[in-house]
């Protein structure tokens, strides 16, 4: 029962209304993100790919070969990116009904019910749907989960059903998408004639986590677990549905099961290792599992991954996956700036994976994680006016690193579009007696706690300002506690007033959150100072690409500096080991972001002679950078842009 | 007249007879290499290609596409790396032939023999040979220059049929690459009928300025200037090649001609682009036909390249072409060390060019690059043993790149291997009354000079030792000339005595040469000293993989560490602004080179309490690293490498 006591759910997303940096980000989404998305989806064509009474336009992108040495004879294994576009109508889809509750869009949802009805007409009578198998390569349904996204495009849409019912009550999408489910589970399973399978792009556990809990099905939640518990198991699906398929298993492009989290059981796995995306929604999936579960073997298995992607494979961003090849991970320590591929997804996928970890209680271990993921690698993903997208996310450019409008593989932008959208439900969460707060921002949380409806608000220019205002609001009393997380980084300077009155942080810490437990009043003020100060962060020296570099950061947010403030050579910027002196600045053309002007050094280039190499070093000169969030770069002119910059030794 | 007396021409090969470093390397050649690369090239199933008498292979290796997005009606586009077969053969057979000065091998040589009956079995009657297109895809020869190196095979084959005469007297190969290029006198050319076409990789003409100056055909030469006059000229001869082919020439996988240098005419060119090998192949030509024409034109075009290539886009090793993308250049100062290209071919190339360079005269600005880039970046590319070839020459590893012993394009390994065969030919050049000494090393060099048989010995344990003592042998006396580089690292501090008199170095100095003309007797003496001492190496602040680095070099010798000396975390290595306390360190293990021990500090790794990132820095603890030549790394046990090391600030 006590474990019990401990499980927390996220708020559901209407509970939270936020104001700030993030409801000025909701703001774009509703305005220009939610249509842009789905006008974009149209123009690629995805609607002709589901619309039944239209012609099967075909493959539209050129299919690439799984193994550049694959016969002839095995290309029916080929695929195309329109394999995926089930999943960006999802997640577009998903993005919208999140935008509905902050401001209602007559037209926007009018246009998504005519795309839900052309789904209802496309799903075959045993329940099957998905858009590729069956207007593309009719036939061949569940012939290559390793490969073909199958799976994936049904979490997704099993995503966006879940989030367009809760904000619509609207259930058609959700009725189609339990047809859907309940074919799979004729499909998969252990029993006689039943596939062992599970896909190869994870997704599905966590969407059927999602259908489980607004449907109180447990065969949804089953089968999630299901897919769990046999991925990697031996003898392997993957080569036994190749064969089956008469293909060679060996011809696989990434070589390595490893690419899909599938070369171990997933509770012998002890390495992130492959896709990045994939593995941050397997361990998502895992992590609801063990909660829903109370699953203690798979808590021990996400806990020893949590440490190895956070410890020896994340840049300071939250950026994860360094390489394109595998568009995911390679050896520890091996986080390449330049090159970086940190996709965005990735990101988007570390704060879920973050915010399920905190299911079973408020941690900050999970909790600051998901906030640097969230404020700098993932948040860099959209543009300030919601229209423009990066798909990499590096941490140094030469000036050619810029937003698009749109991308063969379009899945950042409504992820990243989905998760700003809904991020108030990252926010906070509640088990029976207690209330937590992950993150701060400007905005009032609702919910129903120990029987009763309590409102929390939080006055705030956070994270531009680390003074935060909780007001409580309820009728009568009631007695639950109020966990304020504590970042590590604040450690030792957070100060907290209880109506006035100093509480010691120390006398209240919970695993690096304040717990106030208390017969809460109407009117009850929580006051928590966060320090904001600049400070350096270094690299382990075991990561080669920081040697000798400092990153500056001021409270969760990374700061960078870009060409269109501090001209061309960022490289030759020093920063000093003192950071004392600096100002504050707050710029009109970001949003009213808090920028740094910092005193450096700087290496003269012009004084170099023409030379490319020379015995002696640059002469250096005074200067001031001006750092801005990193978060916000490529936003103004475009330009070269640095994190690590050349530390004085 | 003034202009025709500053005609050099490098020393034939078998003038120069070499010991040392050198002569250890060609040893390897003759023992090893010269025979590895026949039996690969035949392993590969080069001799089926080129046997008239066996069935057409067909295409063994998968053709690749030259663009994504061709349609399957120009799919006879496309390549496979079996084209460039002819060109492997050329440079294999030119290593043996040099390698047969030094040491006879009759059973190599009957090889040799062999493959050159089935090149003169194939040739067309009308002349024509190129294996690709009368073996692969007949039918189709010169309907595609742009793409499938058609003349660039032929300029191999003419390289290596002028090297196997020179070194056997065997005149077999000769004419039968005379009477082809016979042919193309007839195809190409601006009369009516004839193409006005060159080929997309450049290599036929410096091929046909050696043929020209072993036959004294004067038609060899001309056909050479046509193709560099007539390259980049519009109407574009690719575009109306592609046309006349059916072909649209958008669909260029590279998609701009900079990447075959033929975007302007080459005397409008100012900036080094594209592909480096072909780029350092179309100087090198240019630099002949500016030598044999005396056009200032030209010459006037390559120093302006010159100066590009040199202060803005080349490695400190010598590396050039940092992108794997166009094998080729990017933006200005924009060199990356881990994922650095710079194939073993395009330093090579360099040195081509270089040595060309120094048709019109010695100038260390040519003969300090040449030397830079043939220790370094080139010879980098073939192990001690002479059996295994790097293909791309990084400035830093994590440990996993390794030479290889073979590849699927070969071009590198006998492009090294024949290029060290032949060093000797690039350390002297003779002009009516001059000899000059480009490069130093044991061993002598025999030349006729004002009429007299002239031996220049050099003793010396260069580049080991700065020690080196020519040695003037002739019967009599005679009026000429002898210049000796001074390397602009020795500036001020290289040592010349004469006969033990010593010699004001700044007092015969010419272009960075010493120059002592004098009547020579048999005996004469000549000293130089060069000052090895490690010096630092900074790089422009404008590279911004350089910043805070420095780089280490003693005498033409740039300097590494490895994890074999240095354990991991090679990033890790402080070094002091003072390098006075050092100690070098012949090593056994390779070859006795010499090592540099140097007190450095180093980052401790392990007391970062497992952390990825902190606010404070690593601790810093004293150490010893060890340095060893660049161009000897991964010739014992595999691991990271570092140049570039952290620079105390």
């Amino acid at each position: 029962m006590m474990k019990k006591d401990r499980q927390f759910r996220p708020l559901p997303v209407p509970s939270v209304r936020l104001g700030g940096l993030f409801g000025e980000r909701q703001d774009a989404i509703c305005e220009s993100t939610a249509t842009i998305l789905l006008d974009r989806c149209i123009q690629a064509g995805m609607l002709k790919q589901i619309d039944p009474d239209e012609p099967s336009p075909g493959v539209v992108i050129p299919p690439h070969s799984m193994s550049p040495t694959m016969p002839a004879t095995e290309h029916k294994a080929m695929v195309s990116t329109q394999m995926f576009w089930d999943s960006d109508f999802g997640k577009s889809i998903e993005t919208a009904a999140y935008s509905l509750y902050r401001q209602p869009n007559p037209v926007l949802e009018a246009r998504i019910d005519a795309i839900i009805d052309l789904y209802e007409k496309l799903q075959r009578p045993d329940g099957y749907l998905n858009s590729w198998y069956l207007r593309i390569v009719p036939g061949r349904e569940w012939t290559n989960l390793r490969d073909t996204h199958e799976l994936y495009c049904a979490g997704h849409l099993i995503e966006a059903a879940v989030a367009y019912f809760q904000a619509t009550g609207k259930r058609k999408l959700l009725d189609v998408m339990c047809r859907y489910v309940d074919h799979m589970l004729a499909v998969f399973g252990d029993g006689a004639g039943q596939r062992r399978g599970y896909c190869g792009h994870e997704e599905i556990e966590l969407a059927l986590v999602k259908l489980a809990r607004v449907t109180g099905n447990q065969q949804y939640l089953d089968l999630a677990k299901f897919f769990i518990d046999e991925r990697g198991t031996e003898p392997h699906y993957f080569d036994s549905e190749a064969r089956n398929d008469g293909r060679d298993p060996k011809n696989f492009v990434f070589g390595t099961y490893e690419y899909n989290q599938a070369h171990l059981p997933v509770r012998e796995q002890t390495k992130v290792v492959g896709h990045a995306v994939r593995a941050m929604y397997l361990y998502s999936g895992m992590a609801d599992i063990a909660t829903e579960y109370s699953d203690d073997s798979l808590t021990a298995a996400l806990d020893t991954l949590w440490d190895d992607l956070t410890a020896k494979q994340m840049y300071v961003t939250g950026g994860i996956g360094p390489a394109a090849a595998n568009e995911g991970f390679t050896d520890y320590y091996d986080l390449p700036n330049e090159s970086a591929y940190a996709e965005t997804c990735a990101s988007v996928g570390l704060v879920f994976w973050a915010s399920r970890m905190l299911g079973r209680g408020p941690n900050r271990r999970y909790a600051d994680i998901m906030e640097q993921a969230l404020y700098n690698g993932a948040m860099s993903g959209l543009s300030l006016d919601g229209k423009t997208f990066f798909y990499e996310n590096p941490l140094e450019s030469a000036g050619r690193h810029h937003r698009w409008t749109w991308h063969r593989c379009p899945c950042c932008p409504p992820n990243i579009a989905r998760l700003l959208a809904s991020v108030g439900s990252y926010m906070y969460a509640a088990s029976a007696d207690e209330i937590a707060v992950h993150l701060y921002g400007e905005g009032s949380a609702k919910t129903t706690i120990a029987g009763t409806i309590v409102t929390l608000a939080q006055e705030t220019r956070y994270p531009w300002d680390g003074a935060i205002r909780f007001t409580v609001s309820l009728e009568g009393t009631a007695r639950f506690a109020i966990s304020l997380r504590i970042p590590e980084w604040a450690e030792g300077e957070a100060k907290l007033r209880l109506n006035g009155e100093v509480v010691e942080v120390t006398a209240v810490a919970a695993d690096g959150y304040a717990r106030i437990e208390r017969d809460w009043r109407n009117g009850d003020r929580i006051d928590l100072d966060l320090p904001l100060a600049l400070r350096p962060q270094y690299a382990n020296p075991k990561v080669r690409q920081d040697a000798g570099r400092v990153a500056l950061m001021r409270g969760p947010l990374v700061y960078c500096v870009e060409e269109t403030d501090n001209g061309a050579d960022l490289s030759a910027i020093i920063v000093p080991n003192e950071l004392k002196e600096r100002q504050e600045v707050a710029l009109a053309d970001l949003n009213g972001a808090v920028a740094v002007d910092l005193p450096v050094k700087r290496e003269e280039t012009s004084g170099f002679g023409g030379a490319l190499y020379l015995a002696r070093r640059a002469e250096r000169t005074s200067a001031t950078a001006r750092l801005v969030p990193y978060h916000l770069w490529d936003n103004r002119a475009p330009g070269a842009m640095l994190v690590w910059l050349q530390a004085e030794k």
